[in-house]
Protein backbone atom coordinates (compact mmCIF):
# COMPACT_ATOMS: atom_id res chain seq x y z
CA UNK A 1 0.00 0.00 0.00
CA UNK A 2 3.02 2.37 -0.32
CA UNK A 3 4.62 4.65 2.35
CA UNK A 4 2.42 4.99 5.34
CA UNK A 5 3.12 8.63 5.61
CA UNK A 6 1.41 9.44 2.30
CA UNK A 7 -1.77 8.18 3.62
CA UNK A 8 -4.50 9.40 5.35
CA UNK A 9 -5.78 9.15 9.54
CA UNK A 10 -8.58 10.88 8.67
CA UNK A 11 -12.61 10.68 6.89
CA UNK A 12 -12.51 12.16 3.63
CA UNK A 13 -13.59 15.62 4.16
CA UNK A 14 -17.07 14.82 2.36
CA UNK A 15 -18.30 13.03 4.98
CA UNK A 16 -20.30 13.78 8.25
CA UNK A 17 -19.72 12.79 11.25
CA UNK A 18 -24.00 12.00 11.89
CA UNK A 19 -24.54 10.19 8.48
CA UNK A 20 -21.59 7.64 9.34
CA UNK A 21 -22.41 7.43 12.64
CA UNK A 22 -26.17 6.16 10.87
CA UNK A 23 -24.91 4.31 8.57
CA UNK A 24 -22.63 2.40 11.16
CA UNK A 25 -25.80 1.75 13.69
CA UNK A 26 -27.83 0.05 11.20
CA UNK A 27 -24.57 -2.23 10.07
CA UNK A 28 -24.29 -3.07 13.24
CA UNK A 29 -28.02 -4.20 13.43
CA UNK A 30 -27.63 -6.22 9.77
CA UNK A 31 -24.32 -7.73 11.58
CA UNK A 32 -25.89 -8.63 14.25
CA UNK A 33 -28.72 -10.87 12.35
CA UNK A 34 -26.02 -12.34 10.56
CA UNK A 35 -23.95 -13.59 12.81
CA UNK A 36 -26.59 -15.55 14.08
CA UNK A 37 -26.58 -17.23 10.84
CA UNK A 38 -23.10 -17.99 10.83
CA UNK A 39 -23.32 -19.38 14.23
CA UNK A 40 -26.25 -21.71 13.57
CA UNK A 41 -25.21 -22.80 10.44
CA UNK A 42 -21.14 -23.56 11.82
CA UNK A 43 -19.64 -24.02 8.91
CA UNK A 44 -17.28 -21.36 8.06
CA UNK A 45 -15.46 -19.05 10.76
CA UNK A 46 -14.47 -15.09 10.74
CA UNK A 47 -10.81 -13.77 11.86
CA UNK A 48 -10.43 -10.63 12.78
CA UNK A 49 -6.84 -9.35 13.12
CA UNK A 50 -6.15 -5.90 14.70
CA UNK A 51 -3.10 -4.29 14.31
CA UNK A 52 -1.83 -0.76 15.20
CA UNK A 53 0.15 1.56 17.15
CA UNK A 54 -0.54 1.64 21.13
CA UNK A 55 -3.89 3.77 21.72
CA UNK A 56 -4.74 3.45 17.58
CA UNK A 57 -8.22 2.49 19.12
CA UNK A 58 -7.88 -1.50 18.79
CA UNK A 59 -9.86 -2.06 22.52
CA UNK A 60 -12.48 1.23 21.40
CA UNK A 61 -12.91 -1.06 18.00
CA UNK A 62 -13.66 -4.42 20.21
CA UNK A 63 -15.78 -2.26 22.47
CA UNK A 64 -18.01 -0.39 20.11
CA UNK A 65 -18.35 -2.75 16.84
CA UNK A 66 -17.98 -6.36 18.30
CA UNK A 67 -19.96 -5.57 21.07
CA UNK A 68 -23.31 -5.54 19.64
CA UNK A 69 -22.47 -9.36 18.76
CA UNK A 70 -24.13 -12.30 20.61
CA UNK A 71 -21.31 -12.62 23.23
CA UNK A 72 -21.73 -16.49 22.62
CA UNK A 73 -20.17 -15.98 18.55
CA UNK A 74 -17.32 -13.97 19.41
CA UNK A 75 -14.23 -14.83 20.78
CA UNK A 76 -11.09 -12.24 21.92
CA UNK A 77 -7.70 -13.35 22.15
CA UNK A 78 -5.31 -10.59 23.31
CA UNK A 79 -1.54 -11.05 22.85
CA UNK A 80 0.80 -9.46 25.02
CA UNK A 81 4.72 -10.06 25.92
CA UNK A 82 4.73 -13.95 25.61
CA UNK A 83 4.86 -15.88 28.75
CA UNK A 84 7.61 -18.02 29.30
CA UNK A 85 5.33 -21.44 28.51
CA UNK A 86 4.95 -19.42 25.10
CA UNK A 87 8.38 -18.47 24.42
CA UNK A 88 9.47 -22.03 24.13
CA UNK A 89 7.48 -22.69 21.27
CA UNK A 90 7.60 -21.67 18.14
CA UNK A 91 5.73 -17.90 17.72
CA UNK A 92 2.63 -19.74 15.98
CA UNK A 93 1.94 -21.96 18.88
CA UNK A 94 0.02 -19.59 21.01
CA UNK A 95 -1.63 -17.76 18.27
CA UNK A 96 -2.69 -21.47 16.55
CA UNK A 97 -4.51 -22.02 19.94
CA UNK A 98 -7.12 -19.58 19.60
CA UNK A 99 -7.67 -19.93 15.49
CA UNK A 100 -11.70 -19.94 15.25
CA UNK A 101 -14.24 -22.86 15.51
CA UNK A 102 -16.12 -23.14 12.55
CA UNK A 103 -19.30 -20.80 13.40
CA UNK A 104 -17.50 -18.13 15.50
CA UNK A 105 -15.79 -14.65 14.76
CA UNK A 106 -12.44 -14.64 16.23
CA UNK A 107 -10.80 -11.40 17.34
CA UNK A 108 -7.05 -11.14 17.54
CA UNK A 109 -5.91 -8.03 19.75
CA UNK A 110 -2.38 -7.58 18.46
CA UNK A 111 -1.26 -11.26 16.80
CA UNK A 112 1.34 -13.02 15.06
CA UNK A 113 2.71 -9.68 13.67
CA UNK A 114 3.84 -8.46 16.73
CA UNK A 115 6.55 -10.68 16.11
CA UNK A 116 7.66 -9.07 13.37
CA UNK A 117 7.09 -5.88 14.31
CA UNK A 118 7.93 -4.87 18.15
CA UNK A 119 10.49 -7.89 17.97
CA UNK A 120 12.38 -6.35 14.97
CA UNK A 121 12.13 -2.33 16.60
CA UNK A 122 14.16 -4.07 19.78
CA UNK A 123 16.63 -5.79 17.93
CA UNK A 124 14.92 -9.43 18.81
CA UNK A 125 14.42 -10.11 15.43
CA UNK A 126 17.10 -10.30 12.41
CA UNK A 127 15.91 -9.63 9.24
CA UNK A 128 16.93 -13.17 8.09
CA UNK A 129 14.76 -14.45 10.78
CA UNK A 130 11.90 -11.85 10.23
CA UNK A 131 11.69 -13.04 6.20
CA UNK A 132 11.67 -16.75 7.61
CA UNK A 133 8.52 -15.50 10.26
CA UNK A 134 6.46 -13.65 6.98
CA UNK A 135 7.01 -17.19 5.29
CA UNK A 136 5.34 -19.15 7.80
CA UNK A 137 2.78 -16.39 8.81
CA UNK A 138 1.20 -16.69 4.69
CA UNK A 139 1.65 -20.46 4.97
CA UNK A 140 -0.73 -20.31 8.52
CA UNK A 141 -3.08 -18.18 7.05
CA UNK A 142 -3.44 -19.82 4.07
CA UNK A 143 -3.85 -23.04 6.59
CA UNK A 144 -6.57 -21.57 8.47
CA UNK A 145 -8.31 -20.36 5.17
CA UNK A 146 -8.06 -23.72 3.03
CA UNK A 147 -8.56 -26.15 5.76
CA UNK A 148 -10.74 -24.65 8.04
CA UNK A 149 -13.47 -22.30 6.41
CA UNK A 150 -11.66 -19.32 8.19
CA UNK A 151 -12.23 -16.09 6.28
CA UNK A 152 -9.56 -13.33 7.69
CA UNK A 153 -9.79 -10.13 7.98
CA UNK A 154 -7.08 -7.87 8.76
CA UNK A 155 -7.23 -3.98 10.11
CA UNK A 156 -4.54 -1.67 10.13
CA UNK A 157 -5.21 1.39 12.22
CA UNK A 158 -3.81 3.98 11.35
CA UNK A 159 -3.57 7.33 13.42
CA UNK A 160 -1.19 10.01 13.14
CA UNK A 161 1.86 10.96 15.68
CA UNK A 162 0.03 13.91 16.64
CA UNK A 163 -3.11 11.59 17.37
CA UNK A 164 -1.24 9.36 19.55
CA UNK A 165 0.61 11.97 21.29
CA UNK A 166 -3.16 13.61 22.46
CA UNK A 167 -4.40 9.87 23.19
CA UNK A 168 -1.13 9.04 25.58
CA UNK A 169 -1.29 12.32 27.51
CA UNK A 170 -5.00 11.84 28.26
CA UNK A 171 -4.19 8.45 29.99
CA UNK A 172 -1.83 10.46 32.15
CA UNK A 173 -4.57 13.09 33.18
CA UNK A 174 -7.77 10.79 32.77
CA UNK A 175 -8.35 8.80 35.94
CA UNK A 176 -10.42 6.35 33.90
CA UNK A 177 -7.72 5.85 32.02
CA UNK A 178 -4.40 5.63 34.42
CA UNK A 179 -4.75 1.58 34.31
CA UNK A 180 -4.13 1.75 30.15
CA UNK A 181 -0.82 3.99 30.61
CA UNK A 182 2.49 2.12 31.13
CA UNK A 183 5.78 3.97 31.70
CA UNK A 184 6.94 2.29 28.58
CA UNK A 185 4.26 4.25 26.11
CA UNK A 186 6.15 7.06 25.40
CA UNK A 187 9.21 5.67 25.14
CA UNK A 188 7.65 3.33 22.60
CA UNK A 189 6.09 6.11 20.98
CA UNK A 190 9.16 7.73 20.39
CA UNK A 191 10.10 4.58 17.76
CA UNK A 192 7.72 5.89 15.60
CA UNK A 193 9.89 5.74 12.04
CA UNK A 194 10.82 2.25 12.83
CA UNK A 195 7.41 0.76 13.63
CA UNK A 196 6.30 2.43 10.24
CA UNK A 197 9.06 0.99 8.45
CA UNK A 198 8.43 -2.29 10.22
CA UNK A 199 4.78 -2.41 8.97
CA UNK A 200 5.28 -1.11 5.17
CA UNK A 201 7.81 -4.56 5.43
CA UNK A 202 4.75 -6.56 6.58
CA UNK A 203 2.62 -4.67 3.98
CA UNK A 204 5.05 -5.99 1.35
CA UNK A 205 5.59 -9.24 2.41
CA UNK A 206 2.50 -10.53 4.01
CA UNK A 207 -0.42 -9.46 1.89
CA UNK A 208 -1.69 -12.65 0.31
CA UNK A 209 -4.50 -12.08 2.38
CA UNK A 210 -4.87 -8.49 1.81
CA UNK A 211 -4.89 -5.36 4.77
CA UNK A 212 -7.10 -3.39 5.48
CA UNK A 213 -6.22 -0.18 6.03
CA UNK A 214 -8.61 1.82 8.71
CA UNK A 215 -7.98 6.06 8.99
CA UNK A 216 -7.90 5.90 12.88
CA UNK A 217 -7.49 9.06 14.07
CA UNK A 218 -11.80 9.68 14.26
CA UNK A 219 -13.63 6.77 16.08
CA UNK A 220 -16.25 7.19 14.30
CA UNK A 221 -14.88 7.12 11.46
CA UNK A 222 -12.61 3.77 12.17
CA UNK A 223 -15.41 1.96 13.74
CA UNK A 224 -17.44 2.29 9.86
CA UNK A 225 -15.07 1.22 8.21
CA UNK A 226 -14.58 -2.07 10.29
CA UNK A 227 -17.80 -2.85 10.35
CA UNK A 228 -18.61 -1.89 6.74
CA UNK A 229 -15.47 -4.93 6.39
CA UNK A 230 -16.86 -7.25 8.48
CA UNK A 231 -20.63 -6.57 6.43
CA UNK A 232 -19.54 -6.98 3.03
CA UNK A 233 -17.37 -10.48 3.81
CA UNK A 234 -20.49 -11.89 5.93
CA UNK A 235 -23.08 -10.80 3.46
CA UNK A 236 -20.75 -12.14 0.65
CA UNK A 237 -21.06 -15.93 2.25
CA UNK A 238 -24.90 -16.26 1.52
CA UNK A 239 -25.58 -17.68 4.54
CA UNK A 240 -28.47 -19.93 5.54
CA UNK A 241 -30.11 -21.37 8.69
CA UNK A 242 -29.52 -25.02 8.52
CA UNK A 243 -32.51 -27.25 7.79
CA UNK A 244 -34.56 -29.22 10.31
CA UNK A 245 -31.84 -32.60 11.53
CA UNK A 246 -34.76 -35.04 12.16
CA UNK A 247 -32.05 -37.63 12.66
CA UNK A 248 -32.51 -38.75 15.95
CA UNK A 249 -36.49 -38.94 15.51
CA UNK B 1 -35.63 -23.72 47.92
CA UNK B 2 -38.22 -26.79 47.93
CA UNK B 3 -40.35 -28.77 45.68
CA UNK B 4 -39.87 -26.53 42.25
CA UNK B 5 -43.14 -27.67 41.26
CA UNK B 6 -44.53 -24.97 44.40
CA UNK B 7 -42.48 -22.10 42.62
CA UNK B 8 -43.79 -19.39 40.31
CA UNK B 9 -42.09 -19.64 36.79
CA UNK B 10 -43.59 -16.30 35.91
CA UNK B 11 -42.98 -12.62 36.59
CA UNK B 12 -45.10 -11.33 39.88
CA UNK B 13 -48.56 -10.37 38.77
CA UNK B 14 -48.35 -6.55 39.47
CA UNK B 15 -45.27 -6.02 37.59
CA UNK B 16 -45.60 -4.05 34.06
CA UNK B 17 -43.58 -5.63 31.26
CA UNK B 18 -42.50 -2.28 29.62
CA UNK B 19 -41.38 -0.74 33.21
CA UNK B 20 -39.39 -3.76 33.54
CA UNK B 21 -37.47 -3.54 30.17
CA UNK B 22 -36.82 0.25 31.27
CA UNK B 23 -35.19 -0.47 34.48
CA UNK B 24 -33.62 -3.43 32.28
CA UNK B 25 -32.02 -1.15 29.88
CA UNK B 26 -30.71 1.28 32.49
CA UNK B 27 -29.11 -1.45 34.36
CA UNK B 28 -27.37 -2.93 31.26
CA UNK B 29 -25.96 0.81 31.17
CA UNK B 30 -24.39 0.99 34.60
CA UNK B 31 -23.46 -2.85 34.02
CA UNK B 32 -21.14 -1.82 31.62
CA UNK B 33 -19.67 1.05 33.21
CA UNK B 34 -19.17 -1.46 36.24
CA UNK B 35 -17.75 -4.09 33.88
CA UNK B 36 -14.76 -1.71 32.50
CA UNK B 37 -13.95 -0.81 35.90
CA UNK B 38 -13.76 -4.88 36.94
CA UNK B 39 -11.33 -5.46 33.87
CA UNK B 40 -9.34 -2.17 34.46
CA UNK B 41 -8.73 -3.22 38.16
CA UNK B 42 -8.20 -6.94 37.14
CA UNK B 43 -7.92 -7.92 40.58
CA UNK B 44 -11.34 -9.78 40.92
CA UNK B 45 -13.44 -12.28 38.88
CA UNK B 46 -17.06 -13.02 38.07
CA UNK B 47 -18.43 -16.55 37.02
CA UNK B 48 -22.13 -16.87 35.48
CA UNK B 49 -23.43 -20.37 35.75
CA UNK B 50 -26.67 -20.88 33.82
CA UNK B 51 -28.76 -23.75 34.43
CA UNK B 52 -31.62 -24.68 32.97
CA UNK B 53 -33.47 -27.23 31.03
CA UNK B 54 -33.84 -27.03 27.07
CA UNK B 55 -35.27 -24.05 25.91
CA UNK B 56 -35.33 -22.80 29.55
CA UNK B 57 -33.73 -19.50 27.57
CA UNK B 58 -30.13 -19.67 28.56
CA UNK B 59 -29.17 -18.41 25.27
CA UNK B 60 -31.04 -16.07 25.15
CA UNK B 61 -30.13 -14.28 28.35
CA UNK B 62 -26.50 -14.67 26.95
CA UNK B 63 -26.98 -12.32 24.14
CA UNK B 64 -29.66 -10.22 25.91
CA UNK B 65 -27.66 -9.38 29.28
CA UNK B 66 -24.27 -10.04 28.33
CA UNK B 67 -24.18 -8.62 24.86
CA UNK B 68 -24.55 -5.20 26.05
CA UNK B 69 -21.10 -5.47 27.71
CA UNK B 70 -17.89 -5.60 26.44
CA UNK B 71 -16.70 -8.60 24.54
CA UNK B 72 -13.08 -7.93 25.82
CA UNK B 73 -14.11 -8.65 29.38
CA UNK B 74 -16.59 -11.42 28.76
CA UNK B 75 -16.09 -15.38 28.21
CA UNK B 76 -18.67 -17.58 26.93
CA UNK B 77 -17.96 -21.61 27.60
CA UNK B 78 -21.11 -24.28 26.26
CA UNK B 79 -20.60 -27.32 27.97
CA UNK B 80 -21.95 -30.02 25.89
CA UNK B 81 -21.69 -34.11 25.69
CA UNK B 82 -17.74 -34.48 26.58
CA UNK B 83 -15.44 -35.43 24.28
CA UNK B 84 -13.30 -38.56 24.05
CA UNK B 85 -10.11 -36.59 25.44
CA UNK B 86 -12.51 -34.96 28.29
CA UNK B 87 -13.88 -38.52 29.38
CA UNK B 88 -10.50 -39.30 30.09
CA UNK B 89 -10.29 -36.46 32.58
CA UNK B 90 -12.26 -36.15 35.86
CA UNK B 91 -15.47 -34.71 35.53
CA UNK B 92 -14.30 -30.85 36.71
CA UNK B 93 -11.27 -30.58 34.59
CA UNK B 94 -13.13 -29.50 31.29
CA UNK B 95 -14.95 -27.02 33.40
CA UNK B 96 -11.49 -25.68 35.38
CA UNK B 97 -9.86 -24.51 32.14
CA UNK B 98 -12.38 -21.87 31.84
CA UNK B 99 -12.59 -20.66 35.08
CA UNK B 100 -11.79 -17.05 34.77
CA UNK B 101 -9.00 -15.04 34.57
CA UNK B 102 -8.99 -11.74 37.16
CA UNK B 103 -10.96 -8.86 35.62
CA UNK B 104 -13.13 -11.47 33.86
CA UNK B 105 -16.94 -11.91 33.35
CA UNK B 106 -16.73 -15.66 32.54
CA UNK B 107 -20.03 -17.36 31.52
CA UNK B 108 -20.91 -20.90 31.46
CA UNK B 109 -23.83 -22.34 29.57
CA UNK B 110 -24.64 -25.29 31.55
CA UNK B 111 -22.05 -26.48 33.20
CA UNK B 112 -20.46 -29.29 35.79
CA UNK B 113 -23.91 -29.26 37.40
CA UNK B 114 -24.87 -31.43 34.38
CA UNK B 115 -22.72 -34.19 35.44
CA UNK B 116 -25.34 -34.38 38.61
CA UNK B 117 -28.12 -33.48 35.99
CA UNK B 118 -27.98 -35.21 32.35
CA UNK B 119 -26.29 -38.26 33.68
CA UNK B 120 -28.03 -38.87 36.58
CA UNK B 121 -31.50 -38.63 34.54
CA UNK B 122 -29.98 -41.36 32.25
CA UNK B 123 -28.14 -43.21 35.00
CA UNK B 124 -24.75 -43.12 34.07
CA UNK B 125 -23.71 -41.13 37.46
CA UNK B 126 -25.53 -43.20 40.86
CA UNK B 127 -26.34 -42.10 43.78
CA UNK B 128 -23.63 -42.45 45.60
CA UNK B 129 -21.48 -41.12 42.85
CA UNK B 130 -23.46 -38.07 42.37
CA UNK B 131 -23.08 -37.00 46.34
CA UNK B 132 -19.33 -37.99 46.30
CA UNK B 133 -19.53 -35.23 42.71
CA UNK B 134 -21.46 -32.63 44.74
CA UNK B 135 -18.80 -32.60 47.47
CA UNK B 136 -16.33 -32.53 44.96
CA UNK B 137 -18.77 -29.67 43.38
CA UNK B 138 -18.23 -27.79 47.09
CA UNK B 139 -15.01 -27.78 47.17
CA UNK B 140 -14.40 -26.66 43.94
CA UNK B 141 -16.07 -23.31 43.69
CA UNK B 142 -14.62 -22.91 47.61
CA UNK B 143 -11.41 -22.60 45.34
CA UNK B 144 -12.31 -20.24 42.81
CA UNK B 145 -14.02 -18.26 45.40
CA UNK B 146 -11.09 -18.32 48.02
CA UNK B 147 -7.80 -18.72 46.13
CA UNK B 148 -8.69 -16.45 42.87
CA UNK B 149 -11.19 -13.76 44.27
CA UNK B 150 -13.48 -15.47 41.74
CA UNK B 151 -17.81 -14.24 42.97
CA UNK B 152 -19.80 -17.03 41.36
CA UNK B 153 -23.53 -16.39 40.31
CA UNK B 154 -25.64 -19.57 39.61
CA UNK B 155 -28.51 -18.88 37.80
CA UNK B 156 -31.56 -21.61 37.73
CA UNK B 157 -33.97 -20.88 35.24
CA UNK B 158 -37.11 -22.11 35.78
CA UNK B 159 -40.17 -22.82 33.34
CA UNK B 160 -42.86 -24.01 32.85
CA UNK B 161 -43.70 -27.80 30.90
CA UNK B 162 -46.34 -25.81 29.23
CA UNK B 163 -43.36 -23.39 27.94
CA UNK B 164 -40.84 -25.47 27.21
CA UNK B 165 -43.63 -27.81 25.10
CA UNK B 166 -44.50 -24.31 22.98
CA UNK B 167 -40.41 -23.51 22.19
CA UNK B 168 -39.78 -26.73 21.26
CA UNK B 169 -42.57 -26.55 18.91
CA UNK B 170 -41.35 -23.02 17.75
CA UNK B 171 -38.19 -24.87 16.99
CA UNK B 172 -39.44 -26.78 14.26
CA UNK B 173 -42.00 -24.87 13.03
CA UNK B 174 -39.73 -21.76 12.88
CA UNK B 175 -37.11 -22.11 9.63
CA UNK B 176 -34.76 -19.92 12.07
CA UNK B 177 -34.87 -22.40 14.99
CA UNK B 178 -34.68 -25.27 12.80
CA UNK B 179 -30.80 -25.44 13.85
CA UNK B 180 -31.60 -25.44 17.49
CA UNK B 181 -34.22 -28.71 17.28
CA UNK B 182 -32.47 -32.39 17.96
CA UNK B 183 -34.71 -34.89 17.52
CA UNK B 184 -34.07 -36.23 21.13
CA UNK B 185 -35.45 -32.90 22.71
CA UNK B 186 -39.01 -34.01 22.85
CA UNK B 187 -38.07 -37.45 24.65
CA UNK B 188 -35.71 -35.33 27.09
CA UNK B 189 -38.78 -33.05 27.86
CA UNK B 190 -41.02 -36.23 29.12
CA UNK B 191 -38.51 -36.86 31.64
CA UNK B 192 -39.64 -33.66 33.18
CA UNK B 193 -39.95 -35.41 36.76
CA UNK B 194 -36.90 -36.74 36.93
CA UNK B 195 -34.66 -33.83 36.06
CA UNK B 196 -37.17 -31.73 38.53
CA UNK B 197 -35.66 -34.50 41.43
CA UNK B 198 -32.53 -34.35 40.12
CA UNK B 199 -32.55 -30.65 40.31
CA UNK B 200 -34.05 -29.93 43.78
CA UNK B 201 -31.13 -32.37 44.98
CA UNK B 202 -28.67 -30.23 43.40
CA UNK B 203 -29.86 -27.38 45.37
CA UNK B 204 -30.19 -29.23 48.64
CA UNK B 205 -26.72 -30.51 48.71
CA UNK B 206 -24.85 -27.23 46.27
CA UNK B 207 -25.37 -24.33 48.04
CA UNK B 208 -22.72 -23.37 49.97
CA UNK B 209 -22.92 -20.50 47.20
CA UNK B 210 -26.77 -20.22 47.29
CA UNK B 211 -28.76 -20.79 43.74
CA UNK B 212 -30.94 -17.74 42.15
CA UNK B 213 -34.26 -18.88 41.20
CA UNK B 214 -35.42 -17.09 38.17
CA UNK B 215 -38.74 -16.94 36.75
CA UNK B 216 -38.25 -18.15 32.98
CA UNK B 217 -41.38 -17.91 31.33
CA UNK B 218 -41.03 -14.64 30.20
CA UNK B 219 -38.09 -13.68 28.69
CA UNK B 220 -38.23 -9.84 29.58
CA UNK B 221 -38.80 -11.11 33.62
CA UNK B 222 -36.12 -13.63 33.29
CA UNK B 223 -33.22 -10.95 31.94
CA UNK B 224 -34.41 -8.63 34.84
CA UNK B 225 -33.55 -11.00 37.37
CA UNK B 226 -30.26 -11.79 35.91
CA UNK B 227 -28.97 -8.33 35.41
CA UNK B 228 -30.18 -7.61 38.53
CA UNK B 229 -28.02 -9.87 40.10
CA UNK B 230 -25.31 -8.85 38.51
CA UNK B 231 -25.99 -5.27 39.04
CA UNK B 232 -26.19 -5.93 42.71
CA UNK B 233 -22.77 -8.13 42.81
CA UNK B 234 -20.96 -5.49 41.27
CA UNK B 235 -21.80 -2.85 43.05
CA UNK B 236 -20.89 -4.55 46.74
CA UNK B 237 -17.40 -4.93 44.89
CA UNK B 238 -16.56 -1.28 45.37
CA UNK B 239 -14.79 -1.36 42.27
CA UNK B 240 -12.11 1.70 41.36
CA UNK B 241 -10.05 2.26 38.90
CA UNK B 242 -6.25 2.08 39.61
CA UNK B 243 -3.73 4.72 40.26
CA UNK B 244 -1.06 5.55 37.67
CA UNK B 245 1.87 3.02 37.21
CA UNK B 246 4.80 4.67 37.02
CA UNK B 247 6.89 1.92 37.51
CA UNK B 248 8.44 1.58 34.43
CA UNK B 249 9.17 5.74 34.14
Amino acid sequence: MGRLSTLSTRAPKELEKKDIKDKTGKMLERLNELQNVLFADSSQAILVILQGLDASGKDGAIRNVFGHLNPQGVMVASFKVPTDEEKKHDFLWRVHRHAPLTGMIQIFNRSHYEDVLVTRVHGHCDDATAHRRFRAINDFERLLTTHNNTHILKFYLHISREEQQERLNERLEDPTKHWKYSGKDFREANRWDQYMNMYEDVFEHCSEIPWILVPADQNWYKEYVIANALLEKLESLNLKYPDLDTSHQ
